[in-house]
């Protein structure tokens, strides 16, 4: 049996799993039938991925195969693996999940981390809450994280109102990729799952049909999100 | 031969399309090869659908076949010429054009009407520019057409923000739908086609990707889109 390890960014606690983009590496390789080990990883330990040739997660191990970035994983995937079940439908859906890829990179993704960012830091393990905190107030132009998502109970409006693309699909057909969830599903699902495992706060309010499409994905693969450990002040 | 008529909305000089949901079908027409007859229709003229059962274009009808709704149009191309080249690629490249589509009716779409709603009431036939006028200002909370397009010198800055999904995609490959175009490209065209038949306002920089990409569309099928006949307001 070939050796599967996924290099997974881990919290304080290392069985808590929070990053959006190791978490549609991990849902692609549930939909292909793959088992994997996943191995918790940390923001400061770039030297335990330099066998990767870069410093970021996921890293996908594959028997010999070094695959690293989410949706070149799921490329790998669907090539290595093409009689389990598909995750694009075929080469126009290949070519569309970049944009809807893109979409959670540009706007969900964004949108949810002045939400949440400062709950991120608190779940952190302490030698990564230094290096996470001066990167992201940078990325906020030097702001603090605390005060980043102090305005998030109203701020949410305008983030439910983002989701609009989501919610017009999402009544005429239960996943983004038609009946069945497939990669453009889990590249948007990771960001929710992200916020699910680090953070209270729940962003969607529970009569939106993208809340109704989250409970579906946190089900799927006999409960593989839901049951994923969540930080001690996401409960 | 088939008589194939498509219902296309018209400015006041009945050359000037300027529907994005209309140029979505041209785009698909051509796309599959079809020759079409374009009728030119006006806001006010509903009577002239009613053998459609509804009061909006575009309308196909298709020898026998009635087909209203952009999509339902493009589905109905995609079955019913199955050996013309495929407007989706797939069944997976058909389930994520549908978000591609809500992205450009909810982000895009509403997003350029700010920036030339009132050229779009200027260059209307005066039966068409009371309804649009009534319409229009009561989706705006009643703020007069030329007050919301006033600002649109700073806005547009925000507005090209909005494209940050289609630029993303766009580093990766040339089209949304990979090496050729296909209709999910179409939905996003329509929108800057519009605002080209209709004003002088260009919302795209010339140095943006996206721009560069609606180039290529301009050019497509013998410069069909390029071609078509613009507003005198928008030159």
């Amino acid at each position: 049996m070939v050796q599967r390890i996924l290099y997974d960014l881990a919290a304080a606690d290392p069985a808590v799993r929070f990053s959006p983009y190791c978490w549609r590496a991990k849902m692609a390789l549930a939909h292909k039938g793959l088992a994997v080990e996943t191995r918790p990883w940390r923001f400061t330990e770039r030297e335990a991925l330099a066998f990767s040739g870069q410093g970021r997660v996921p890293v996908l191990v594959d028997g010999d195969e070094v695959v690293h970035d989410s949706f070149a994983i799921a490329l790998y995937l669907e090539d290595a693996y093409p009689d389990a079940p598909s995750l694009f439908g075929g080469e126009g859906g290949q070519a569309l999940a970049r944009f809807v890829a893109a979409f959670a990179d540009t706007v969900l993704n964004p949108g949810l981390s002045r939400l949440v960012v400062a709950d991120i830091w608190a779940a952190l393990a302490p030698e990564d809450q230094a290096y996470f905190r001066e990167s992201r107030e940078a990325r906020y132009g030097g702001m603090r994280l605390e005060d980043v998502q102090a305005d998030r109970e109203t701020r949410v409006e305008a983030f439910r109102a983002s989701l609009a693309p989501l919610r017009l699909v999402l009544k005429t057909q239960p996943y983004l990729a038609g009946e069945a969830p497939a990669y453009a599903d889990y590249a948007v699902f990771g960001g929710f799952q992200w916020v699910r495992a680090i953070s209270a706060f729940d962003p969607l309010a529970t009569d939106d049909p993208v809340h109704a499409w989250r409970e579906r994905l946190l089900d799927r693969f006999g409960g593989l999100a839901r049951a994923a450990p969540r930080a001690a002040s996401a409960s």
